[in-house]
């Protein structure tokens, strides 16, 4: 069991509250110290439980902790190193939620430097449609996938501190390189998120579009339920996994060609091949859970 | 509310044993004689109560009838037109549960010649992953849309007898041209299942497929949902709707041709406003059901 004193939370939303409430409901935690830039979603915070204290600064919040979880949005998280970097305990570990790894691994080599081995990147392979501490819940990463993507100079006793964290949330932890996280998130989710935005944009922006979308039914729905996800946070991921999406999002393109010329020449036998090998790998995949989070 | 003495299900599939379930389950029709090609599905369809009587000819059932729903796949339409065409009874209408409504209207015309007027064309959006009269259900329709599509020699009462019907399965009624409903389904059906169909075959082929698809969260468990469903039933709707089809994927392709040109420029706010369109769009359109059918 791991055995936390004092963990900061930077970023006090549906990710760091999770992270809080879960590791409270395993009693792997004493003391929860919350920073957040909106003050009625750290009241919030504090009223729910998952944070004891709240400190505007990250600098101060990270000296009194021995564990860190940063989960800011991304592109927040270069400052937010910059801010706790000389206040870090010799001692002390981070690790944060983002989506994308190759380039928070390089922000934090900026910006921690020579506390870059206190670090150990981590992306909680969950979510839910809804964000802020009022989406929080301790059982948010049961049965989830945490990809931890550790760093050359993490110390083997930091790399286990911060796996044992998470799997005290319930998560099921995996390791990869973030080159390796970054090009199979890419394929997985990255692209699945561009192509339901696509879609649904491109019906949308139809001057029949409410003609149209009046006959769209279950199917429609689930294909496009990725679409309602956060439009700022997408562009940051698509933005910062920039050339794996691309090299997903040729190859896309190149099977939508394929399959436009079978359509076009009425190849039947290879239609029907190309689907049957479609259906036979997402029968092995098995279901979509009944209440499926939205995957950052 | 309305009243069929003989109802003859040419077909004793999901869909077919669906309607008759749910037009016994609403006391409207008296007595139901099915036809099937595959005798173990037929008779799961008497053992479940869903047909009084099997008979192997279409012509045959038809002439007992004084209504007949074709709820075979649609391939085998024109066939079944020609076949119960001579023994039709003047006062007898047809319905069909095809996806695609030009190809079977033409069939129609071809097949019933001059009983065509008593054929009055319908789609139910509606199905399930599952075949079979084993997956049949009273409720299948209940709350979905059943588009009807008239041909112009319909008299009203035929149309009337029609609608009667399927509203008494519980289903929401609209009407349409077969070419508004051909354009409408293709945009909000067909290039879904398309774009899902080549998502999975994409990923599925390659040769680190398991170790990438070991990372599918339930965000792309949703996504290609619609990639299990039957191919050679695809085959047919994609070949018989090939032009809006091919003309939807083109309009998708050139929307992700943009896409990619903003992201490998960079360009932020298009990304941004893009996602954001998109997302307003689909909070408009509200929750995919939580145990959501495979509309066909």
């Amino acid at each position: 069991m791991t055995s936390i004193d004092t963990l900061a939370v930077i970023g006090v939303g549906l990710i760091g509250g999770s992270f809080a409430l879960a590791l409270k409901a395993a009693g792997a935690v004493r003391r929860v110290i919350g920073v957040g830039r909106d003050p009625a979603n750290v009241r919030r915070a504090l009223a729910r439980g998952a944070i004891d204290a709240a400190q505007p600064d990250a600098g101060a919040a990270a000296a009194e902790a021995d564990f860190v979880l940063v989960a800011t949005p991304v592109g927040a998280m270069p400052g937010i190193f910059a801010q706790i970097a000389p206040r870090l305990a010799p001692g002390a570990v981070v690790t944060d939620g983002g989506s994308t790894k190759a380039d928070v691994c390089a922000a934090a080599r900026v910006g921690l430097r020579e506390r870059s081995a206190q670090f150990v990147p981590a992306h909680p392979v969950a979510g839910s449609d809804e964000s802020g501490v009022a989406a929080a819940a301790a059982d948010l990463y049961r049965g989830r996938e945490v990809i931890i993507t550790p760093l050359p100079e993490n110390p083997p006793a930091a790399l286990a501190r911060v796996r044992a964290a998470w799997q005290a949330c319930g998560a099921r932890v995996t390791e990869m390189t973030p080159t390796a996280h970054d090009a199979v998130l890419a394929a997985v989710s990255h692209l699945p998120h561009l192509l339901s935005f696509a879609l649904m944009r491109e019906i949308a922006q139809r001057a029949d579009a409410r003609g149209i979308l009046a006959h769209a039914g279950s199917g429609f729905r689930e294909f496009t339920r990725l679409a309602a996800s956060n439009a700022e946070m997408w562009r940051d991921i698509c933005l910062a996994n920039r050339a794996p999406l691309l090299g997903e999002l040729r190859r896309y393109q190149d099977a939508l060609a394929r399959l436009g010329a079978m359509l076009e020449q009425g190849d039947a036998a290879a239609l029907e091949r190309t689907f049957a090998e479609a259906r036979a790998a997402r029968q092995v995949l098995g279901a979509a859970p009944r209440t499926p989070g939205a995957d950052r």
